[in-house]
């Protein structure tokens, strides 16, 4: 943020008084413009001992598998845009919706949550975001070919809860990867 | 917002190409400005059968009795923003968070996650957004004066599932209520 989107006038970074984080500050109009996580809501679409992936048509990871899911809009439930997603990525209705992981990403200001959910009618394929829509065994995952580390996760911890048909609701964090050493 | 953050110039509000909601679109630099739900985490920090409560010194609200909760910060897992702000409102340092509450709120585009905490040790006190911390038993909640409806709704939710000692994750929505006719 450069401007003040409530005057245009530029803005500065500093401590807002009875504050002790920096925000962006417009000194002409005195508003404090305050940046928040982003929750990103979706599903794990199940069809008896299948579950629905999508290959990514767009960047980031192009081509790689993830599960339906995005950027949770105003004005929304959590399931509600967790259903959306999965509409919109993969043309599938969903119903049944069960909070399944809250995961925060804190390097990235994110908090997926992803709720389990059963396909409502045969009906799946491929929407804009989408390559390739397509239910998998668990033993037909494409383990190396998922898109971030929170479809992984997500899917370890299901494929976990499975045999004893009990899904907890995972509250976990995903920490950055320290870099290599060069 | 009225003008674009990144280049000062005015927006407009239009449905961008591939999108199906209108959005602030810069048609100076491009830039689509997109805004999203906001997390609010929280508390119910807990000491054997007595739980914390906090009179906001501050607008909206003022006076009434609400559970310590903000606005999750960029950079924080979600338990960390419950924590922080229980310590902020109520100088209370909790132990043991477990994810209790998700609540969406969809007319004011907030996500409330509210947590079951131990108090650490027996300190607590008023931050500076209360006037007066205390713990209270059961019997003493000030029902008629708590702040707001999600407050009321986590409370009794908690109350409900004490005597069987089980706490499973309460996902709802909080619809704004009709308006009474004049």
């Amino acid at each position: 943020m450069i401007f003040c989107s409530n005057c245009g006038q530029q803005v500065i970074e500093k401590v807002p008084a009875g504050d002790s984080r920096p925000r962006h500050v417009c000194e002409s109009c005195q508003t404090i413009h305050y940046q928040n996580p982003k929750i990103v809501a979706g599903c794990i679409p199940i069809q008896e001992d299948r579950l629905l992936l999508c290959r990514r048509a767009i960047e980031p990871r192009f081509g790689l598998w993830t599960l339906p899911a995005g950027f949770m809009e105003n004005g929304e439930s959590t399931e509600q845009a967790a259903a959306r997603e999965t509409m919109e990525e993969a043309c599938a209705e969903v119903k049944d919706l069960t909070l399944y992981g809250v995961f925060s990403i804190p390097h990235i200001s994110q908090v997926y949550m992803m709720f389990r959910a059963n396909l409502a009618n045969g009906h799946f394929g491929p929407g804009a975001e989408s390559l390739e829509v397509r239910l998998f065994e668990e033993h037909e995952i494409p383990w190396d070919q998922l898109a971030f580390p929170v479809v992984r996760l997500t899917l370890e911890r299901y494929f976990s809860d499975l045999p004893g048909r009990t899904f907890p609701v995972h509250v976990e964090n995903i920490i950055r990867p320290p870099r290599r050493m060069p």
